[in-house]
């Protein structure tokens, strides 16, 4: 009696003995090696390529021989000399075990493939799609023994896939039978599953094998922008990434404006929404003409954002948002399809899947920075701070996770300054001010050069200089601290009080002059007193909401920051010190994230289990309401100082001392910190 | 030790012993008594009463003493006095056991209730809505512990009435948070389940108790009409019926030209859909106006029909019905949301159930007869023929069901007949013509006299004779041959071959003057031998289908007949077998079911229990295709002639005596059998 070969594949490092003859395909499917297939062993989708190793293998026991596999087969030579076939591989269907052997599937062949993601630190996000292509072969219709085409489809696949049972969406019903008829009865449907143990759900179906891929959006909803990924549900690819600005602006600038737009405007918030959806049907019809696809092929969708925002791209009136008790009108995550939000620009089959929101002020958005960033997994005990209109704060490690929303105003992001604008050419983003002679340098997006440096001036001349950003309002601010320009009350000196001439008189109080370009018909870019206290009240509010998280883990200090959001990448550290957005810790332990929202987004468009991971986490996670808090009221006046009235900054003092200089002359300032503040 | 009182509920039998105090409905609940509620015990819905029975029962080994239940309380008072409760009744959830006691529960009481059918056959229908009201008193949000409120909702379900999982319907969602506050956190919702087994949806909640009950319209969407009855998913009681004609006629009268429309026109499909769509929204504002309810109450709607209009309703191209093999896009049960089905007078969240089709040519409609009508459970052989422009024809008993679909034509509809119009006042519906005078009297609707009764032409002078509907043409043409006016190839005699000048030259063929009301302005009211023809195909396309069912059962006579169709119940059984529509039987072997396919909407829109009886029932039919049937244009040959060319009708001639008259001169008729027939 003989023995049957002996097949290892690596790298799971499955094994088991089949008879000769055994399609490599077939082995591993029993063995539940995961090796990709759509076609289903037909050696047309090419999805099951393998890499035999041959040679000695000491550490799996075997030796393989040159014909441990069979030869080439005719598939293989067909679609070798029509697609090419990379040296070493074969198909998985094609080839058959014959002697021993070891067999490699290489990432691409895996359904549940890693994919590296692009953010500063690179880790990587495991495939684990919920839609996924099946192709099958279904029977003609038979006039003696009636049944529907999809009777027959649901058939094909639980004979041909091992799937019981499916439900379909009605929408691709009505297409179905052109379709089968086009493809000879030859098809690929797309199966989606809400769940890994859910009955699968026929969301889209093409004649013959369809190559062309399936996609899916990835979609950061916030109160001023729109971004979006657009990627490969199959490869986990990102094919373009596109962003639009939030039409609701127009409703309102902050979170609070909105929700009161609605509450003041009879049909205000089904106003909103529609401008949202409009949106979010252009920015898909732009994504996907970049990424030269069809938005047919976009069968999901999923999105990330905060309540306000999530309620209005739901059709939910947002005004229980408005005032306590701030009920959501629901926490968990939603699950529906593109036709019943009214998106259509993609098919109205997409499904779309909102992530859960952690409370009515920590939303969807908190939760998929949680997803990206994992505070949970931390050994270290972790601040994690998305920058944006409102801020969303995760202070945590494996013992626990604490969460809030505080509301900073668009100032981060250049809006309500006076010479503020958004992120774009022309804007300044970095600003140096000498400590000496006071006088500035700075950097404007679309040149790499200083302004003191050799060809500036010319490079810049198309674009002109045209206002400054939120990275550069920053800075500007730290910098005039730095200086010995401002005071830690945040007042500006005057000329007489700081010797440069750039600190001019604005009415009662003082600005810093840090470029005029009246003489060439621009404007005039000012660092005003109204600026310093808008930065002010942005930097307070985040600052207590750290602290309120820290009182409530009990702790003092943290051991690192991670500054999110598409613009913690452009804040320097120091910086951002200087002026006591964060809390005081190694300037070497602050790191970026990059769009820590966007990226748990991508996360979650991949993989059912990471969807499933944080409908867990958001239960586990301690919420803390800044908005009825009333030590939230007492940091964010202690905060107002810069960096800190009170709370030392040791690791700050190591990098940088700050000038100690006071330029209240009893006639301004210092109301900042008790102005009424306004939600956004 | 004392032993606990025995509580004995009826017509159940259940019995059980509880502790002194438990409420009558905890009793029930805990051993699986059918007993309804809505508030879940609160004492406000009143649906849970029931009647106890004092005495001695022999029969269950108990004596009831008159206190066995507690005394009235004041919930019970003050329900009594609102709303008055019946004699002997009392409220189950507040009335506790003392002592052994005999409950009935009365049938309003039951959820799984017995409702009798207005059908012919007084048969009953079991209640196992899909869509239920449940009360619940939802917590109020917490700021410190943060849920949305649709997750307290889920909450308050799975405490007080022990559902473990919900699902939402999104649409629900969004209305959600003013009904919560609107009821101060007491709301009722209405859970669907398309299975016992299945996760409940929310499909709809209001403030507080919601007592103004819930809807389902059950609709026979027919090629010319479609019929709905708005049915209480509570009692099951009919509301309101009403019905429309198919604006498809425009595009089609039949269902062949229907088809035909959609080939030839780009779009025409859609067209077709569309209309359907806007005159079941019509039909659904016009029933609820006339029932007096609120259309956003209607939360169920199921449908049957023949599979063109079944594909036309899902916006189904139905080419592929059109030529062999006849392919359905799908036979099963199709379950969807009124949204998904582009009916706007329903919510968007009512669930639609369309019956299983059974073949191509065999649809939801001939489903739905065999759900009213039971063919496989009937001890004899019963033939079952629904008749409308297409004849849904079921043969079977235990043994076995056939079934096919026959393409009669609308003749029997008064459509295609010289004179014919639609049943309404003013049409013919019956005639007799005298066999030795050749004179003919007749009834209109409208009026219950004979024409040749007093008072019948002043009873008449509002609507005037206006034409001859479908059970006026027929009898007409039996009429016509029973007095050897007609002879058995369907040849009108001429005025000198039958001695009457009634029988008037009309071009190269003669007709039969029934009424001239030219004098008054009316119409000639005639039968013409173009309407002889058009009957002819039609009742030779009936007896042909019933004969191939009887030759693949192998018999060559059926024990009875049930004439369906709303139609049906204006044939008299003698007029139908004279004509040879059906085959020869007692004449008190034949009955008429009514409107079958509507009954068979209506149960299975009272019963889940129905819905999958008729799912699996529909794979144990055999279909037999007419249209590619050699026999079928044998049988529909020698069905030509009135009652038959050659199968005898003894049963028949028992009852009457036909003339043996021929009127073929060799100048004329004879043709029909052999004209190209369209199917519809």
């Amino acid at each position: 009696m003989t023995t049957d070969p002996l097949v290892i594949f690596t790298p799971s490092g499955k094994r088991g003995r089949f008879p000769v003859g055994t399609p490599v395909l077939t082995a591993a499917r029993q063995l539940g090696v995961d090796l990709d297939s759509v076609c289903g062993g037909r050696g047309i989708c090419s999805k099951c390529q393998i890499t035999p190793a041959y040679g000695d293998f000491p550490k799996h026991g075997v030796q393989v021989a040159e014909d441990a596999l069979s030869g080439w087969n005719a598939v293989e030579e067909r679609y070798d000399s029509k697609r090419g076939l990379k040296t070493g591989r074969r198909l998985g269907c094609q080839a058959t075990v014959q002697r021993d052997v070891v067999i490699d599937v290489p990432p691409e062949s895996q359904v549940h493939r890693q994919v590296v993601r692009k953010a500063a630190a690179a880790r990587t996000l495991q495939m684990d799609p919920a839609t996924r292509l099946y192709y099958v072969e279904v029977d003609q219709p038979d006039m003696h023994e009636p049944t529907g085409d999809l009777e027959r489809v649901a058939r094909a696949l639980r004979a041909q896939w091992g799937i019981e049972e499916i439900s379909t969406e009605f929408s691709t019903l009505a297409g179905l039978q052109p379709i089968l008829r086009k493809g000879d009865w030859r098809i690929t449907v797309a199966l989606h599953k809400s769940d890994n143990s859910a009955i699968p759900r026929l969301v889209a179906a093409w004649p013959g094998l369809h190559e062309a891929g399936i996609y899916g959006l990835a979609i950061d909803l916030g109160s001023t922008t729109i971004a979006a990924h657009l990627t490969d549900l199959d490869t986990g690819a990102v094919m373009a990434s596109s962003g639009i600005m939030n039409p609701q602006i127009r409703f309102g600038e902050d979170l609070m404006s909105r929700v009161s737009y609605a509450m003041m405007n009879p049909g205000g918030a089904t106003e909103m929404t529609r401008a949202v959806r409009e949106a979010l049907d252009t920015l898909t019809i732009e994504i996907a003409a970049e990424a030269g696809i069809d938005a047919g092929l976009i069968l999901e969708t999923v999105f990330v954002c905060n309540p306000v925002m999530h309620h209005l791209l739901l059709g939910i009136d947002p005004v229980e948002l408005g005032q306590a008790p701030f009920a959501l009108a629901t926490s968990d995550a939603v699950t529906l399809s593109a036709r019943e939000l009214g998106l259509t620009a993609l098919p109205g089959a997409a499904q779309i899947y909102v992530l859960p929101c952690i409370a009515g002020h920590v939303g969807a958005d908190a939760a998929a920075v949680a997803l990206s960033e994992q505070p949970g997994k931390s050994e270290d005990l972790v601040l994690v701070v998305d920058v944006g209109t409102n801020a969303e704060i995760l202070l945590g490690d494996t013992t626990r996770v604490l969460a809030c929303s505080s509301p900073t105003g668009p100032a981060f992001e250049g809006a309500q300054i006076s010479s503020g604008q958004r992120a774009a050419p022309g804007a300044i983003e970095a600003i140096r001010i000498d400590p000496v002679t006071k006088e500035p340098r700075f950097r404007v997006i679309g040149c790499d050069l200083w302004s003191d440096q050799d060809g500036f001036w010319q490079e810049v001349a198309q674009t002109g200089i045209t206002g400054i950003c939120g990275s550069g309002i920053i800075e500007a601010v730290a910098e005039l601290r730095i200086a010995g320009l401002m005071d830690p009350s945040g007042l500006i000196g005057s000329a007489a009080q700081t010797g440069t001439d750039r600190c001019e008189a604005d009415g009662r109080t003082h600005a810093y002059l840090i470029h005029d370009g009246s003489a060439e018909g621009g404007p005039r870019i000012t660092v005003t007193q109204g600026d310093i206290r808008a930065i002010q009240l942005a930097k307070s509010a985040l600052y207590a909401g750290a602290r309120l998280l820290m009182d409530e883990r009990g702790v003092d200090r943290v051991d690192r920051v991670v500054l999110a959001g598409a613009f913690g990448a452009h804040i320097s550290a120091l910086h951002a010190m200087v002026l006591g957005m964060i809390p005081d810790v190694a300037l070497d332990k602050v790191s970026s994230a990059g769009n820590a929202a966007g990226t748990g987004a991508r996360i979650a468009l991949c993989s059912l289990a990471a969807r499933r991971e944080i409908e867990r986490m958001v239960h586990r996670i301690t919420k803390v309401e800044t908005a009825i808090e009333p030590r939230f009221q007492e940091h964010f006046v202690a905060a107002n100082a810069i960096p800190h009235a009170t709370d030392p900054f040791p690791e700050l003092a190591s990098q940088v001392s700050l000038p100690v200089v006071s330029f209240n002359t009893g006639s301004g300032g210092g109301e900042g910190g008790r102005r009424r503040r306004r939600r956004g």
